[in-house]
């Protein structure tokens, strides 16, 4: 029996000997990689945070101390630890263990995590809530270098600097955030950082030892202290003390004793301390340790060589069709520029970045910055294009309406991963966009149904003047062909795709297809639908709706987004201010819940918002007076 | 003829010698003092920059360079420089001159704003755009230094020190934001910042210094230097350089000779560069200077004793009735604690904060944090209540959806400022919450009509748990009596208000008042309508909704609120889903626009949503068959 299947929580964990700590250590990366193998996951940033998260539980007591990882897909070890290891195998599958930490999954989860650098700011209030009640326990929030770039962060540090409760941060810095690392932040942490003034400062004083008569021991013992206390300066601690934290680092991360001793040494402290740890991505498996990028979020592979099982799919991904067409455009349009948010791969902008470096963009995790950055660009001529994840560009929500929609400045948001994401689950899925954007005056918001009609709404957006945004959903495009003109699609311009005069399905974006596919089986049956692709969000095609609609008095609308405020909600609007009453009228989408994980068809079958619930929809519907 | 009326555009500007600018200087502060005692309006700040605004015209060439103010509300000075001196006395006035810096308002006004902390990221966005351009103008972004404490702010920092184009910052350090700064990097600006390791190591060297022989001159030369360099740490210099702006500063932003000197120096840089200046607010203006707080937004006042003109309302405020609300529901659950984002005296909190010093927290200007903070508080037990404007709450979308909803931790939205605020104009109306809120799963969506059930609903906010959010108006109340009892509302239950059986008004909000008050005069028409007070966005008290409209088939719904996906939209959508049909249905709300600044009152009637447009529409409605 291995030591991993003895560990049922921590407490067995700590009577383990620090030697045996280390053989754990290599059961628990092996475990890793053969559940994420199969079940794809996080991997490389699960291997980097094994030691650390050994020595955290080793040294102190959770969940009565709290642990708040930031992100939490470092978290797979702490999972394995907390008495996940036997359910481990369902890793991020349909009902199984999550791929983020949760409060609901396990008491051991200090805070339900998904996107970045919530863990300083939930961990300060987890803080000050034990220090009301007169909790002394601790509160461990670890944060990676990449988490640090996001502004939230930065104000969490800012206030934990002012509150000085007892707060421990610990930096998990692999010098990455999914991809290289980017900002100013960023070059300071690494430890070639040369600051002008310390540098000038350290050439006078060298210059000045050398001036001085021989006076003995007491000067070298001072010039070698100083050089110490000139160590701390060029290090990051300079920027944490800035904050009042108590910074003690950077040490190596994957050295357990080191880990054990120095959180031992910090434990219960007295105010803010920061504890700099650097590790490796992918440590302890070779082909992650080489491409940590490419193992950050990763498919089913091959554990010996590390190649992906996935058969390369003859289907381009709508995030490759975004990335190729954005270069053809871009090649078109010198104004053309784009902007990422630390997501150069899951964007598609990777080929772009390397044919027009000058006209990319990659802000770090910074999404209101990348929006306000944007609007800038613009206001001055240029064409950004911030292609943001739908779930990650909630982040901007006030610097799309209040930089770029107020002045219509002509700002082209990409929204990747629009819908159902998958195993990524509720954290991940993005199911608010149209609700949110839709509601800002001067903004236009599309949806393609497939990767065709992508890539010309792209030519549509670049040829607006006003914010645009399109969203589009993850994985597999359609299978279309794409038209090399791609030609503009005209503005609120909807596209009857069938027609029938039993039945009116108004959809918009993927489920257009799902929609037609409906429309098909309820042929067999007799009834026969007209099938709209709204393919605008706002401003709607209200003639052609009107029109049918008065033909036509049932209607479905069918949207992968939450019913409230969202495109059904926006056509009901549209009817009700035409005057147009009497309709019979069912809205398909997400009811008002949060979607778990789980593979994308499941869900949708779940939320009931693919072809059989427009099938079932469209009986009921038929079969009203 | 003064100075100030030769003035057309800053070319005139640079005609003065340099001692006439002292002159224009005290003339600009007469010309402010003079127009927002009358109007009202941000004083202290636009007191604080006269120098610094004129050392930047007189040195740079606006527009040709860009001038980015961060919030602008201290724009006064600029305004008056740039062409508008003849317009000023319209200042905050219905079609007058704008609050802050419009585009749209003048060529000079280098970007739109009223949000705070946006000037980095969007000059960093037009010095890019003039880099692809090959402009070589410069870009000019002022912030103050509350400004500093979002995470935007540094966001942009972050990325101008990474890019290392010639971006140049003016921090406009008058050490608070609105009210006294908070947060670490306050103290940091402060002068009296002490770091440990810098302390200990000077402390070293200084006993190091005593123990050598003496060496003569070389030894003393040393020593002032190494003072010197050591001053340049414990200042911020050391903070932005770790960003990698070349830093000067601090410099008195009130003497005029040494602002214009260190501009015309810093001129054209390589390298973003960052200029620290010192300004006092109020300056000038003894009142102003005396209270800055009070005269950080005031209304109109008597110049020469500063004293406010209004007389004292016996009707209290919306805000004075939350703080004092909150302070009774503090003293009955220590649970309770309060959370505000530099926004203490705006939103009530400042007597709660002496009350219950340590139940309360200014996270300062950093919504986001103070949501996931407020989260992290939740999540053990605390009860915390989110005091911040409905406009500024935007910020933080994500982190009410993700780190609230996701687990329904019972954190309590308290939106003053909701609806139309007047005149801070289209950056300050609250006019997107209902729809961006309830499309949240787990989340309660309230609006009280009056300022009693403003307090009934604080109490049904700390009895539910989960996350609620309740909105209200700036300004007075309806001067209805406070019942010291304050009973819950029950979660989800509207309430008729009048009964009629012409027609049906289901209103929201401070809007249910102008419906009772249309009802009365459509009554005197022969129209009986009945009025319902709905109460909640979410959950809506369906059954009452649907047992009233099946009878009255025609319906009114009201909100001070766009009507895309706000209120109205969602009744339409629950009459939707249980099949209702067959309606006459009418809302009134914002149409998707932005509302210009001016008296509250003036922009309801402008936007058709007060009483007379509900007359209007219910005479419409009785008139259809």
């Amino acid at each position: 029996m291995s030591f991993l299947e003895k560990i049922n929580s921590p407490d067995d964990l700590k009577l383990l000997s620090r030697k045996d700590l280390g053989i754990l250590a290599q059961e628990l990366r092996h475990r890793i990689i053969e559940v994420v193998s199969k079940n794809g996951g996080h991997l490389a940033s699960s291997l980097g945070a094994v030691e650390l998260t050994l020595a955290i539980h080793y040294v102190f007591d959770i969940p009565t101390d709290t642990l708040v990882w930031d992100v939490g897909h470092q978290s797979y070890a702490h999972k394995l630890l907390t008495g996940r290891n036997r359910d481990f195998d369902s890793l991020r599958q349909y009902k199984g263990i999550s791929g983020f930490t949760k409060i609901k999954e396990s008491p051991y989860d200090g805070f339900t995590v998904g996107h970045s650098s919530t863990s300083i700011s939930a961990g300060l209030g987890i803080c000050y809530a034990k220090y009301l009640n007169n909790d002394d326990s601790d509160v461990i929030s670890v944060i990676g270098d990449g988490s640090l770039t996001a502004g939230l962060a930065y104000e969490g540090l800012n206030q934990a600097g002012d509150l000085k409760r007892k707060l421990i941060v610990i930096l998990n810095d692999n010098d990455m955030s999914i991809s290289a690392n980017v900002g100013a932040i960023s070059s300071y942490l690494s430890r070639t950082f040369s600051n002008k003034s310390l540098q000038n400062m350290r050439n006078q004083f060298g210059q000045f030892l050398k001036s001085l008569p021989k006076i003995g021991d007491d000067m070298y013992d001072w010039a070698k202290r100083w050089e110490e206390s000139f160590k701390t300066f060029v290090t990051p601690g300079m920027l944490f003390e800035a904050f009042n934290f108590d910074y003690f680092g950077p040490i190596d991360g994957h050295n357990l004793d080191h880990l054990i001793d120095i959180l031992t040494n910090i434990k219960n402290p007295d105010s803010p301390v920061l504890l700099h740890v650097t590790t490796k991505k992918g440590k302890g498996y070779a082909p992650a340790e080489k491409n940590p990028v490419y193992f950050h979020g990763v498919g089913s592979f091959a554990v010996d060589t590390g190649k992906s099982n996935k058969t390369a799919s003859q289907t381009p991904s709508y995030t490759k069709v975004f990335g190729d067409q954005l270069i053809r455009l871009a090649g078109e349009d010198e104004r053309i520029v784009a902007v990422t948010a630390a997501m150069p791969e899951g964007t598609g902008l990777t080929a772009f970045s390397k044919e027009f470096p000058e006209r990319f963009f990659d802000v770090g995790i910074a999404e209101q910055h990348a929006v306000t950055f944007a609007a800038g660009l613009a206001s001055k001529g240029a064409k950004p294009v911030v292609a943001i994840y739908s779930t990650f560009l909630q982040r901007a929500y006030d610097q799309i309406l209040h930089d770029v929609c107020i002045d219509r400045h002509p700002v082209i948001f990409a929204l990747d991963r629009g819908g159902i994401v998958g195993e990524d689950g509720p954290t991940h899925h993005g199911l608010f966009d149209y609700s949110y954007l839709r509601a800002m005056p001067n903004m236009t918001v599309m949806a393609p149904m497939d990767e065709n009609e992508l890539a010309r709404m792209m030519r549509t957006a670049v040829s607006h003047d006003g914010p645009v945004a399109f969203r589009y959903p993850r994985g597999s495009g359609q299978g279309v062909a794409l038209d090399p003109a791609a030609p503009v699609v005209d503005i609120g311009k909807a596209k009857v795709v069938r027609e029938g005069d039993d039945l009116l399905i108004i959809a918009v974006g993927r489920p257009v297809n799902e929609a037609v596919e409906a429309a098909e089986e309820l042929s067999k049956q007799g009834i026969e639908a007209t099938v709209v692709n709204a393919r605008f969000v706002k401003p709607l095609d209200s003639d052609l709706f009107l029109e049918k609609a008065q033909r036509i008095q049932k209607i479905i609308t069918v949207e992968e987004h939450v019913l409230a405020g969202g495109f059904g909600s926006a056509v009901l609007e549209m009817f009700c201010h035409n005057g147009l009453t009497g309709l019979n009228l069912k809205m398909i989408g997400i009811k008002d819940t949060f979607v778990a994980h789980g593979p994308q068809n499941r869900l949708r079958s779940d939320h009931g918002i693919d072809a059989p619930a427009i099938v079932a929809a469209g009986q009921e519907l038929h079969g009203k007076e």
